[in-house]
Protein backbone atom coordinates (compact mmCIF):
# COMPACT_ATOMS: atom_id res chain seq x y z
CA UNK A 1 0.00 0.00 0.00
CA UNK A 2 1.51 3.55 -0.66
CA UNK A 3 1.45 6.01 1.40
CA UNK A 4 -1.03 8.17 -0.04
CA UNK A 5 -3.34 5.04 0.00
CA UNK A 6 -2.47 4.24 3.67
CA UNK A 7 -3.57 7.74 4.54
CA UNK A 8 -7.00 7.62 2.86
CA UNK A 9 -7.30 4.06 4.81
CA UNK A 10 -6.70 5.85 7.88
CA UNK A 11 -9.13 8.72 6.77
CA UNK A 12 -12.28 6.43 6.24
CA UNK A 13 -11.16 4.07 9.35
CA UNK A 14 -11.61 7.74 11.46
CA UNK A 15 -14.27 9.25 9.74
CA UNK A 16 -16.32 6.06 10.75
CA UNK A 17 -15.32 6.01 13.90
CA UNK A 18 -16.21 9.64 14.42
CA UNK A 19 -19.93 9.49 13.25
CA UNK A 20 -20.17 6.33 15.23
CA UNK A 21 -19.35 8.50 18.38
CA UNK A 22 -21.13 11.80 17.65
CA UNK A 23 -24.78 11.99 17.90
CA UNK A 24 -26.36 12.27 14.43
CA UNK A 25 -27.80 15.15 12.84
CA UNK A 26 -31.09 14.07 14.12
CA UNK A 27 -30.25 13.43 17.77
CA UNK A 28 -32.21 16.40 19.83
CA UNK A 29 -31.49 19.22 20.45
CA UNK A 30 -30.53 19.17 16.76
CA UNK A 31 -28.93 22.27 16.08
CA UNK A 32 -25.86 21.33 18.51
CA UNK A 33 -25.38 18.00 16.84
CA UNK A 34 -25.60 19.75 13.54
CA UNK A 35 -22.65 22.29 14.38
CA UNK A 36 -20.95 19.63 15.55
CA UNK A 37 -20.89 17.60 12.81
CA UNK A 38 -20.77 20.65 10.08
CA UNK A 39 -17.22 21.35 11.97
CA UNK A 40 -16.08 17.72 12.46
CA UNK A 41 -16.75 16.76 8.73
CA UNK A 42 -15.27 19.70 7.22
CA UNK A 43 -12.70 17.87 5.18
CA UNK A 44 -10.17 17.91 7.91
CA UNK A 45 -6.53 16.17 7.09
CA UNK A 46 -7.21 13.76 10.40
CA UNK A 47 -3.48 14.45 11.17
CA UNK A 48 -3.90 13.86 14.95
CA UNK A 49 -5.86 10.51 14.38
CA UNK A 50 -4.18 8.94 11.84
CA UNK A 51 -0.12 9.85 14.03
CA UNK A 52 -2.42 8.29 17.13
CA UNK A 53 -2.94 5.10 14.68
CA UNK A 54 0.36 4.65 13.22
CA UNK A 55 2.32 5.05 16.62
CA UNK A 56 0.30 2.30 18.02
CA UNK A 57 0.46 0.32 15.17
CA UNK A 58 4.58 1.06 15.13
CA UNK A 59 4.89 -0.61 19.16
CA UNK A 60 2.35 -3.51 18.32
CA UNK A 61 0.14 -5.03 15.48
CA UNK A 62 -2.68 -5.83 17.91
CA UNK A 63 -3.91 -2.39 18.67
CA UNK A 64 -7.62 -3.09 17.37
CA UNK A 65 -9.99 -0.44 18.57
CA UNK A 66 -7.11 2.26 18.01
CA UNK A 67 -9.53 4.83 16.17
CA UNK A 68 -11.82 5.25 19.10
CA UNK A 69 -9.22 6.38 21.20
CA UNK A 70 -7.64 8.30 17.86
CA UNK A 71 -11.65 10.43 17.41
CA UNK A 72 -10.87 11.62 20.65
CA UNK A 73 -7.70 13.65 19.52
CA UNK A 74 -10.06 14.83 16.05
CA UNK A 75 -12.54 15.68 18.98
CA UNK A 76 -10.57 18.20 20.65
CA UNK A 77 -8.41 19.66 18.13
CA UNK A 78 -12.40 20.30 16.43
CA UNK A 79 -13.37 22.43 19.34
CA UNK A 80 -10.26 23.91 19.75
CA UNK A 81 -10.76 25.22 16.16
CA UNK A 82 -14.53 26.49 16.42
CA UNK A 83 -13.35 28.53 19.60
CA UNK A 84 -10.66 29.77 18.30
CA UNK A 85 -12.29 31.23 15.55
CA UNK A 86 -14.94 32.96 17.25
CA UNK A 87 -15.19 36.61 17.19
CA UNK A 88 -13.38 37.34 20.71
CA UNK A 89 -10.44 35.19 19.66
CA UNK A 90 -9.47 35.02 16.05
CA UNK A 91 -12.41 36.43 14.74
CA UNK A 92 -12.36 34.35 11.87
CA UNK A 93 -15.03 33.59 8.77
CA UNK A 94 -13.61 30.69 7.01
CA UNK A 95 -12.21 27.12 7.55
CA UNK A 96 -11.67 24.59 5.49
CA UNK A 97 -12.93 26.64 2.42
CA UNK A 98 -16.38 26.88 4.30
CA UNK A 99 -18.36 29.49 6.86
CA UNK A 100 -16.86 29.01 10.54
CA UNK A 101 -18.77 27.27 12.67
CA UNK A 102 -20.10 30.94 14.42
CA UNK A 103 -20.90 32.15 10.93
CA UNK A 104 -22.96 28.92 10.06
CA UNK A 105 -24.82 28.16 13.65
CA UNK A 106 -24.60 31.52 15.59
CA UNK A 107 -21.90 32.25 18.24
CA UNK A 108 -24.07 30.57 21.10
CA UNK A 109 -24.36 27.53 19.01
CA UNK A 110 -20.29 27.62 18.24
CA UNK A 111 -19.82 28.02 21.75
CA UNK A 112 -21.64 25.29 22.88
CA UNK A 113 -20.95 22.92 20.00
CA UNK A 114 -17.16 23.62 21.47
CA UNK A 115 -17.38 22.93 24.97
CA UNK A 116 -19.41 19.51 23.63
CA UNK A 117 -16.67 18.38 21.25
CA UNK A 118 -14.22 18.57 24.15
CA UNK A 119 -16.76 16.59 27.44
CA UNK A 120 -17.09 13.94 23.89
CA UNK A 121 -14.06 13.46 23.83
CA UNK A 122 -13.08 12.55 27.62
CA UNK A 123 -16.96 9.92 27.33
CA UNK A 124 -15.54 8.04 24.55
CA UNK A 125 -12.02 6.98 26.35
CA UNK A 126 -13.97 5.87 28.68
CA UNK A 127 -15.58 3.72 26.60
CA UNK A 128 -13.01 1.78 24.72
CA UNK A 129 -12.14 -1.49 25.26
CA UNK A 130 -8.77 -1.77 26.93
CA UNK A 131 -7.44 -2.08 30.29
CA UNK A 132 -9.01 -0.06 32.62
CA UNK A 133 -5.74 1.69 34.12
CA UNK A 134 -4.52 2.36 30.46
CA UNK A 135 -7.59 3.96 29.91
CA UNK A 136 -7.00 6.16 32.43
CA UNK A 137 -3.42 7.17 31.59
CA UNK A 138 -5.12 8.02 28.05
CA UNK A 139 -7.95 10.16 29.36
CA UNK A 140 -4.45 11.89 31.63
CA UNK A 141 -2.82 12.29 28.75
CA UNK A 142 -5.35 14.10 26.60
CA UNK A 143 -6.58 16.21 29.65
CA UNK A 144 -2.93 17.71 30.31
CA UNK A 145 -2.10 18.51 26.93
CA UNK A 146 -5.27 20.23 26.00
CA UNK A 147 -4.83 22.17 29.71
CA UNK A 148 -3.45 25.52 30.80
CA UNK A 149 -0.04 24.34 31.98
CA UNK A 150 2.04 23.48 28.86
CA UNK A 151 -1.17 22.51 27.09
CA UNK A 152 -2.88 23.98 24.52
CA UNK A 153 -5.03 25.81 26.06
CA UNK A 154 -2.02 27.84 27.51
CA UNK A 155 -0.60 28.13 23.75
CA UNK A 156 -3.55 29.78 23.26
CA UNK A 157 -3.22 32.21 25.51
CA UNK A 158 0.24 33.16 25.13
CA UNK A 159 -0.74 33.04 21.31
CA UNK A 160 -3.17 36.16 22.35
CA UNK A 161 -1.02 37.93 24.41
CA UNK A 162 1.70 37.63 22.16
CA UNK A 163 -0.42 39.65 19.21
CA UNK A 164 1.36 43.03 18.62
CA UNK A 165 4.41 42.15 21.44
CA UNK A 166 8.52 42.24 19.82
CA UNK A 167 8.37 38.25 18.25
CA UNK A 168 11.69 36.65 20.42
CA UNK A 169 12.55 33.24 19.68
CA UNK A 170 12.04 32.36 23.43
CA UNK A 171 8.13 33.61 23.21
CA UNK A 172 7.75 31.59 19.71
CA UNK A 173 8.71 28.47 20.99
CA UNK A 174 6.99 28.61 24.71
CA UNK A 175 3.98 29.48 22.00
CA UNK A 176 4.52 26.85 19.61
CA UNK A 177 5.39 23.99 22.17
CA UNK A 178 2.06 24.61 23.80
CA UNK A 179 -0.49 25.56 21.53
CA UNK A 180 0.15 22.77 18.49
CA UNK A 181 2.62 20.93 19.86
CA UNK A 182 1.27 19.17 23.08
CA UNK A 183 -1.69 17.95 21.41
CA UNK A 184 0.58 16.53 18.10
CA UNK A 185 2.48 14.73 21.05
CA UNK A 186 0.04 13.68 23.50
CA UNK A 187 -1.69 11.84 19.72
CA UNK A 188 1.90 10.20 19.40
CA UNK A 189 1.70 9.16 23.45
CA UNK A 190 -2.00 8.18 23.08
CA UNK A 191 -1.12 5.63 20.44
CA UNK A 192 1.78 4.41 22.33
CA UNK A 193 -0.19 3.71 25.48
CA UNK A 194 -2.97 1.78 24.12
CA UNK A 195 -1.09 0.12 22.03
CA UNK A 196 1.04 -1.14 25.30
CA UNK A 197 4.48 0.59 24.43
CA UNK A 198 7.13 0.09 27.19
CA UNK A 199 8.59 3.23 28.93
CA UNK A 200 11.80 3.22 25.79
CA UNK A 201 9.29 3.54 23.33
CA UNK A 202 7.15 5.86 24.71
CA UNK A 203 10.18 8.28 25.35
CA UNK A 204 11.23 7.88 21.60
CA UNK A 205 7.17 8.69 20.11
CA UNK A 206 7.61 11.57 22.35
CA UNK A 207 10.34 13.12 20.98
CA UNK A 208 9.07 12.10 17.60
CA UNK A 209 6.37 14.16 18.59
CA UNK A 210 8.05 16.89 19.81
CA UNK A 211 9.51 17.48 15.83
CA UNK A 212 7.20 16.57 13.70
CA UNK A 213 4.98 19.06 16.05
CA UNK A 214 7.91 22.07 15.34
CA UNK A 215 7.63 21.39 11.97
CA UNK A 216 4.23 21.42 11.84
CA UNK A 217 3.72 24.38 13.08
CA UNK A 218 6.53 25.84 10.91
CA UNK A 219 5.29 24.97 7.76
CA UNK A 220 1.78 26.34 8.97
CA UNK A 221 3.54 29.91 9.26
CA UNK A 222 4.80 29.44 6.34
CA UNK A 223 1.84 28.41 4.44
CA UNK A 224 0.12 31.43 5.56
CA UNK A 225 2.65 33.58 4.20
CA UNK A 226 3.63 31.96 0.60
CA UNK A 227 -0.01 29.78 -0.19
CA UNK A 228 -3.45 32.13 -1.64
CA UNK A 229 -6.51 31.45 1.16
CA UNK A 230 -7.97 28.99 -1.74
CA UNK A 231 -5.26 26.33 -1.69
CA UNK A 232 -5.31 26.80 2.46
CA UNK A 233 -9.11 26.56 2.91
CA UNK A 234 -9.11 29.38 5.17
CA UNK A 235 -7.82 32.91 5.17
CA UNK A 236 -4.18 33.30 4.50
CA UNK A 237 -2.07 36.16 5.59
CA UNK A 238 -3.45 36.74 8.97
CA UNK A 239 -0.92 35.97 11.06
CA UNK A 240 1.24 38.92 9.62
CA UNK A 241 -2.67 41.28 9.98
CA UNK A 242 -2.73 40.26 13.33
CA UNK A 243 1.05 40.88 14.58
CA UNK A 244 0.95 37.37 15.51
CA UNK A 245 4.74 35.88 16.68
CA UNK A 246 5.60 33.06 14.10
CA UNK A 247 8.65 31.45 12.47
CA UNK A 248 8.95 33.53 9.37
CA UNK A 249 8.39 36.39 11.84
CA UNK A 250 11.91 35.41 13.77
CA UNK A 251 13.81 33.63 11.38
CA UNK A 252 12.75 34.79 7.87
CA UNK A 253 10.93 32.47 5.40
CA UNK A 254 14.25 30.58 4.26
CA UNK A 255 15.99 30.16 7.55
CA UNK A 256 12.39 28.97 8.65
CA UNK A 257 12.17 26.37 5.90
CA UNK A 258 15.98 24.94 6.68
CA UNK A 259 14.22 24.53 10.14
CA UNK A 260 11.19 22.60 9.48
CA UNK A 261 13.83 20.28 7.36
CA UNK A 262 16.07 19.69 10.51
CA UNK A 263 13.41 18.91 12.58
CA UNK A 264 12.21 16.49 9.92
CA UNK A 265 15.66 14.78 10.52
CA UNK A 266 15.38 14.93 14.02
CA UNK A 267 12.37 12.49 13.80
CA UNK A 268 13.35 10.31 11.46
CA UNK A 269 16.26 9.46 14.54
CA UNK A 270 13.71 9.66 17.04
CA UNK A 271 12.28 6.49 15.71
CA UNK A 272 15.31 4.66 15.52
CA UNK A 273 14.98 2.01 18.50
CA UNK A 274 11.58 1.01 16.18
CA UNK A 275 11.76 -1.48 13.31
CA UNK A 276 10.28 -0.99 9.89
CA UNK A 277 6.75 -1.10 11.50
CA UNK A 278 7.44 2.45 12.08
CA UNK A 279 7.68 3.29 8.22
CA UNK A 280 4.23 5.26 8.07
CA UNK A 281 5.45 7.67 10.87
CA UNK A 282 8.41 8.01 9.36
CA UNK A 283 6.47 8.51 6.28
CA UNK A 284 4.24 10.88 8.20
CA UNK A 285 7.26 13.05 9.02
CA UNK A 286 8.34 13.72 5.73
CA UNK A 287 4.29 14.46 4.86
CA UNK A 288 3.97 16.92 7.22
CA UNK A 289 7.02 18.90 6.48
CA UNK A 290 6.20 18.79 2.17
CA UNK A 291 2.73 19.80 2.44
CA UNK A 292 1.28 22.72 0.44
CA UNK A 293 -1.74 23.07 2.34
CA UNK B 1 -22.57 19.30 64.62
CA UNK B 2 -25.52 21.60 63.31
CA UNK B 3 -26.27 21.70 59.51
CA UNK B 4 -25.17 25.36 59.68
CA UNK B 5 -21.68 23.81 60.80
CA UNK B 6 -21.54 20.84 58.33
CA UNK B 7 -22.06 22.60 55.88
CA UNK B 8 -19.37 25.20 56.44
CA UNK B 9 -16.97 22.57 57.10
CA UNK B 10 -17.37 20.95 53.99
CA UNK B 11 -17.22 24.24 52.21
CA UNK B 12 -14.22 24.49 53.63
CA UNK B 13 -13.26 21.20 52.60
CA UNK B 14 -14.10 21.99 49.12
CA UNK B 15 -12.28 25.00 49.14
CA UNK B 16 -9.10 23.73 50.23
CA UNK B 17 -9.25 20.59 47.64
CA UNK B 18 -9.89 23.43 44.97
CA UNK B 19 -6.69 25.62 45.79
CA UNK B 20 -4.95 22.53 45.38
CA UNK B 21 -6.42 21.42 42.12
CA UNK B 22 -6.14 24.89 40.42
CA UNK B 23 -2.99 26.33 39.45
CA UNK B 24 -2.17 29.42 41.35
CA UNK B 25 -2.40 33.61 39.85
CA UNK B 26 1.09 32.78 39.64
CA UNK B 27 1.68 30.02 37.58
CA UNK B 28 2.05 31.17 33.70
CA UNK B 29 0.00 32.03 31.53
CA UNK B 30 -1.22 34.16 35.05
CA UNK B 31 -4.13 35.51 32.99
CA UNK B 32 -5.68 32.28 32.65
CA UNK B 33 -5.24 31.08 35.85
CA UNK B 34 -6.12 33.89 37.31
CA UNK B 35 -9.96 34.49 35.45
CA UNK B 36 -10.16 30.27 36.48
CA UNK B 37 -9.68 31.64 40.43
CA UNK B 38 -11.92 34.33 40.05
CA UNK B 39 -14.81 32.68 39.11
CA UNK B 40 -14.10 29.77 41.08
CA UNK B 41 -14.03 31.65 44.57
CA UNK B 42 -16.32 34.06 43.80
CA UNK B 43 -18.13 32.72 47.07
CA UNK B 44 -20.42 29.80 45.37
CA UNK B 45 -22.11 27.59 47.80
CA UNK B 46 -20.91 24.47 46.76
CA UNK B 47 -23.86 22.67 46.36
CA UNK B 48 -22.61 20.18 43.94
CA UNK B 49 -19.60 19.15 45.83
CA UNK B 50 -21.77 18.90 48.94
CA UNK B 51 -24.25 16.64 47.60
CA UNK B 52 -21.72 14.74 46.27
CA UNK B 53 -19.59 14.41 49.91
CA UNK B 54 -23.24 13.61 51.60
CA UNK B 55 -24.00 10.92 49.17
CA UNK B 56 -20.73 9.16 50.02
CA UNK B 57 -21.25 9.26 54.02
CA UNK B 58 -24.82 7.99 53.12
CA UNK B 59 -22.76 4.98 51.56
CA UNK B 60 -20.02 4.44 53.54
CA UNK B 61 -17.87 6.06 56.83
CA UNK B 62 -14.80 5.45 54.78
CA UNK B 63 -15.08 7.64 51.84
CA UNK B 64 -11.97 10.01 52.00
CA UNK B 65 -10.64 12.02 49.16
CA UNK B 66 -14.03 12.20 48.13
CA UNK B 67 -13.62 16.14 47.97
CA UNK B 68 -11.44 15.94 45.24
CA UNK B 69 -13.82 13.91 42.96
CA UNK B 70 -16.35 16.73 44.56
CA UNK B 71 -14.43 19.46 42.98
CA UNK B 72 -15.03 18.22 39.54
CA UNK B 73 -18.27 19.19 39.90
CA UNK B 74 -17.74 22.61 40.81
CA UNK B 75 -15.22 23.25 37.82
CA UNK B 76 -18.25 21.90 35.85
CA UNK B 77 -20.72 23.92 37.76
CA UNK B 78 -18.44 27.26 37.08
CA UNK B 79 -17.18 26.79 33.67
CA UNK B 80 -20.91 26.61 32.67
CA UNK B 81 -21.83 29.70 34.30
CA UNK B 82 -18.85 31.58 32.84
CA UNK B 83 -19.76 30.44 28.75
CA UNK B 84 -23.38 30.78 30.11
CA UNK B 85 -22.78 34.87 31.36
CA UNK B 86 -20.99 35.53 27.51
CA UNK B 87 -22.69 38.29 25.30
CA UNK B 88 -23.48 35.56 23.15
CA UNK B 89 -26.10 33.36 25.38
CA UNK B 90 -27.00 35.01 28.58
CA UNK B 91 -25.22 38.18 28.42
CA UNK B 92 -24.68 38.93 32.22
CA UNK B 93 -22.46 41.21 33.64
CA UNK B 94 -23.47 40.21 37.05
CA UNK B 95 -22.44 37.07 39.01
CA UNK B 96 -22.31 36.78 42.60
CA UNK B 97 -22.37 40.14 43.29
CA UNK B 98 -19.39 40.86 40.88
CA UNK B 99 -18.45 41.33 37.58
CA UNK B 100 -18.63 38.29 35.62
CA UNK B 101 -15.53 36.60 33.89
CA UNK B 102 -16.04 38.27 31.02
CA UNK B 103 -16.09 41.75 32.25
CA UNK B 104 -13.15 41.39 33.93
CA UNK B 105 -10.95 39.54 31.98
CA UNK B 106 -12.58 39.84 28.24
CA UNK B 107 -14.19 37.36 26.27
CA UNK B 108 -11.15 35.70 24.53
CA UNK B 109 -10.00 34.98 28.34
CA UNK B 110 -13.27 33.89 29.80
CA UNK B 111 -14.08 31.43 26.94
CA UNK B 112 -10.65 29.46 27.61
CA UNK B 113 -10.85 29.15 31.11
CA UNK B 114 -14.70 28.16 30.60
CA UNK B 115 -12.70 25.70 28.56
CA UNK B 116 -9.71 24.97 30.98
CA UNK B 117 -12.14 23.99 33.64
CA UNK B 118 -14.01 21.80 31.52
CA UNK B 119 -10.59 20.19 30.45
CA UNK B 120 -9.70 20.16 34.31
CA UNK B 121 -12.48 18.23 35.76
CA UNK B 122 -11.59 15.80 33.86
CA UNK B 123 -7.89 15.69 35.01
CA UNK B 124 -8.62 15.82 38.83
CA UNK B 125 -10.91 12.40 38.26
CA UNK B 126 -8.15 10.25 36.58
CA UNK B 127 -5.77 11.64 39.53
CA UNK B 128 -7.93 10.07 42.60
CA UNK B 129 -6.83 7.49 44.75
CA UNK B 130 -9.58 4.68 43.87
CA UNK B 131 -9.96 1.74 41.84
CA UNK B 132 -9.28 2.28 38.62
CA UNK B 133 -12.57 0.77 37.27
CA UNK B 134 -14.73 2.92 39.75
CA UNK B 135 -12.65 5.98 38.40
CA UNK B 136 -13.98 5.78 34.92
CA UNK B 137 -17.09 4.90 36.01
CA UNK B 138 -16.85 8.87 37.40
CA UNK B 139 -15.58 9.90 34.46
CA UNK B 140 -18.58 8.77 32.21
CA UNK B 141 -21.47 9.80 35.13
CA UNK B 142 -19.46 13.05 34.58
CA UNK B 143 -19.06 13.41 30.73
CA UNK B 144 -22.56 12.16 30.09
CA UNK B 145 -24.45 14.63 32.82
CA UNK B 146 -22.19 17.47 30.78
CA UNK B 147 -23.26 16.57 27.52
CA UNK B 148 -25.65 17.53 25.00
CA UNK B 149 -27.89 14.14 25.17
CA UNK B 150 -29.91 14.52 28.56
CA UNK B 151 -26.95 16.62 29.89
CA UNK B 152 -26.25 19.91 30.75
CA UNK B 153 -25.27 21.29 27.37
CA UNK B 154 -28.63 19.88 25.53
CA UNK B 155 -30.22 21.58 28.27
CA UNK B 156 -28.51 25.20 27.89
CA UNK B 157 -29.43 24.44 23.75
CA UNK B 158 -33.26 23.86 24.31
CA UNK B 159 -33.01 27.06 27.38
CA UNK B 160 -31.40 29.52 24.45
CA UNK B 161 -33.95 28.41 21.79
CA UNK B 162 -36.74 27.88 24.29
CA UNK B 163 -36.69 32.06 24.92
CA UNK B 164 -39.86 33.80 23.42
CA UNK B 165 -41.39 30.59 22.43
CA UNK B 166 -44.99 29.52 24.18
CA UNK B 167 -43.75 28.46 27.64
CA UNK B 168 -45.41 24.43 27.76
CA UNK B 169 -45.08 22.38 30.39
CA UNK B 170 -43.10 19.66 28.42
CA UNK B 171 -40.91 21.86 27.24
CA UNK B 172 -39.98 22.93 30.86
CA UNK B 173 -39.46 19.86 32.12
CA UNK B 174 -36.83 18.84 29.09
CA UNK B 175 -35.03 22.08 29.80
CA UNK B 176 -34.78 21.76 33.33
CA UNK B 177 -33.85 17.83 33.48
CA UNK B 178 -31.21 18.72 31.53
CA UNK B 179 -29.71 22.01 32.11
CA UNK B 180 -29.61 21.73 35.76
CA UNK B 181 -30.94 18.12 37.08
CA UNK B 182 -28.40 16.13 35.40
CA UNK B 183 -25.17 17.91 37.25
CA UNK B 184 -27.05 17.46 40.24
CA UNK B 185 -28.25 13.79 39.66
CA UNK B 186 -24.81 13.30 38.93
CA UNK B 187 -23.33 15.01 42.08
CA UNK B 188 -25.28 12.53 44.01
CA UNK B 189 -24.13 9.45 42.25
CA UNK B 190 -20.47 10.22 41.77
CA UNK B 191 -20.32 10.77 45.35
CA UNK B 192 -22.05 6.96 45.73
CA UNK B 193 -19.83 5.22 42.91
CA UNK B 194 -16.99 6.53 44.66
CA UNK B 195 -18.10 5.26 47.96
CA UNK B 196 -18.57 1.82 46.44
CA UNK B 197 -22.72 1.66 46.32
CA UNK B 198 -24.48 -1.07 45.41
CA UNK B 199 -27.33 -0.98 43.21
CA UNK B 200 -29.98 -0.26 45.23
CA UNK B 201 -28.29 2.31 46.81
CA UNK B 202 -26.96 4.28 43.66
CA UNK B 203 -31.11 3.70 42.44
CA UNK B 204 -31.91 5.92 45.24
CA UNK B 205 -29.33 8.54 45.36
CA UNK B 206 -30.50 9.00 41.49
CA UNK B 207 -33.91 9.39 42.18
CA UNK B 208 -33.07 11.90 45.31
CA UNK B 209 -30.78 13.69 42.77
CA UNK B 210 -34.19 14.24 40.22
CA UNK B 211 -36.53 15.24 43.28
CA UNK B 212 -33.92 17.63 44.63
CA UNK B 213 -33.17 18.68 41.11
CA UNK B 214 -36.29 19.70 40.09
CA UNK B 215 -36.57 21.51 43.45
CA UNK B 216 -33.84 23.32 43.16
CA UNK B 217 -34.59 24.90 39.46
CA UNK B 218 -37.92 25.70 40.55
CA UNK B 219 -36.80 27.66 43.61
CA UNK B 220 -33.98 29.35 41.24
CA UNK B 221 -36.80 30.31 39.12
CA UNK B 222 -38.63 31.66 41.95
CA UNK B 223 -36.30 33.73 43.23
CA UNK B 224 -35.45 35.04 40.03
CA UNK B 225 -39.06 36.61 40.05
CA UNK B 226 -39.55 37.42 44.06
CA UNK B 227 -35.54 38.60 45.11
CA UNK B 228 -33.91 41.81 44.60
CA UNK B 229 -30.41 41.52 42.53
CA UNK B 230 -28.28 42.09 45.69
CA UNK B 231 -30.36 39.07 47.31
CA UNK B 232 -29.44 37.01 44.74
CA UNK B 233 -25.74 38.73 43.36
CA UNK B 234 -27.22 38.60 39.88
CA UNK B 235 -29.55 40.25 38.36
CA UNK B 236 -32.69 39.45 39.10
CA UNK B 237 -35.87 39.56 37.03
CA UNK B 238 -33.91 38.33 33.45
CA UNK B 239 -35.88 35.03 33.17
CA UNK B 240 -38.90 37.37 32.36
CA UNK B 241 -37.29 40.06 30.49
CA UNK B 242 -35.64 37.49 28.45
CA UNK B 243 -38.58 35.51 27.82
CA UNK B 244 -37.37 32.79 29.38
CA UNK B 245 -39.52 29.34 29.73
CA UNK B 246 -40.17 29.64 33.38
CA UNK B 247 -41.58 27.49 36.22
CA UNK B 248 -43.62 30.39 37.37
CA UNK B 249 -43.99 31.20 33.83
CA UNK B 250 -46.09 27.78 33.41
CA UNK B 251 -47.60 27.56 36.94
CA UNK B 252 -47.30 30.63 38.48
CA UNK B 253 -45.46 31.42 41.30
CA UNK B 254 -48.33 29.85 44.18
CA UNK B 255 -48.23 26.63 42.18
CA UNK B 256 -44.58 26.98 41.55
CA UNK B 257 -43.37 27.31 45.43
CA UNK B 258 -45.71 24.08 45.81
CA UNK B 259 -44.51 21.40 43.22
CA UNK B 260 -41.04 22.50 44.99
CA UNK B 261 -42.47 21.36 48.54
CA UNK B 262 -43.79 18.53 46.72
CA UNK B 263 -40.36 17.71 45.16
CA UNK B 264 -38.68 18.19 48.78
CA UNK B 265 -40.86 15.34 50.12
CA UNK B 266 -40.58 12.31 47.31
CA UNK B 267 -36.75 13.12 47.99
CA UNK B 268 -37.45 12.43 51.70
CA UNK B 269 -39.35 9.47 50.62
CA UNK B 270 -36.43 8.09 48.02
CA UNK B 271 -34.07 7.77 50.70
CA UNK B 272 -35.86 5.68 52.27
CA UNK B 273 -33.87 2.78 51.90
CA UNK B 274 -30.42 4.80 54.21
CA UNK B 275 -30.25 4.96 57.47
CA UNK B 276 -29.11 7.71 59.46
CA UNK B 277 -26.22 8.61 57.78
CA UNK B 278 -27.99 9.90 55.26
CA UNK B 279 -29.26 12.77 57.61
CA UNK B 280 -27.53 15.71 55.70
CA UNK B 281 -29.14 14.36 52.51
CA UNK B 282 -32.32 14.90 53.99
CA UNK B 283 -31.26 18.54 55.50
CA UNK B 284 -29.98 19.13 51.98
CA UNK B 285 -33.20 18.67 50.31
CA UNK B 286 -35.04 21.05 53.05
CA UNK B 287 -32.17 23.71 52.49
CA UNK B 288 -32.52 23.71 48.97
CA UNK B 289 -36.10 24.29 49.02
CA UNK B 290 -36.24 26.54 52.01
CA UNK B 291 -32.95 29.02 51.08
CA UNK B 292 -33.87 32.59 49.77
CA UNK B 293 -30.30 32.91 47.49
Amino acid sequence: MTFAEYVVEQQIRVEGALRHWVPLDSTPPESIHQAMRYSLFAGGKRIRPILCIAAAQAVSDAAAGIESAACALELIHTYSLIHDDLPALDNDDLRRGRPTCHKAFGEAIAILAGDALLTLAFQVLTQLDCDPNRKISLINELAVASGTVDGMIGGQVCDLEGEGKHPTAALLEAIHRAKTGALLKASLRIGGIYAGADDDQLHALSCYGEHIGLAFQIVDDVLDVEQPSEALGKTAGKDARQQKITFPAVYGLDRSREMAEQERLAAHLALRPFDERAERLRELADYIVRRTA
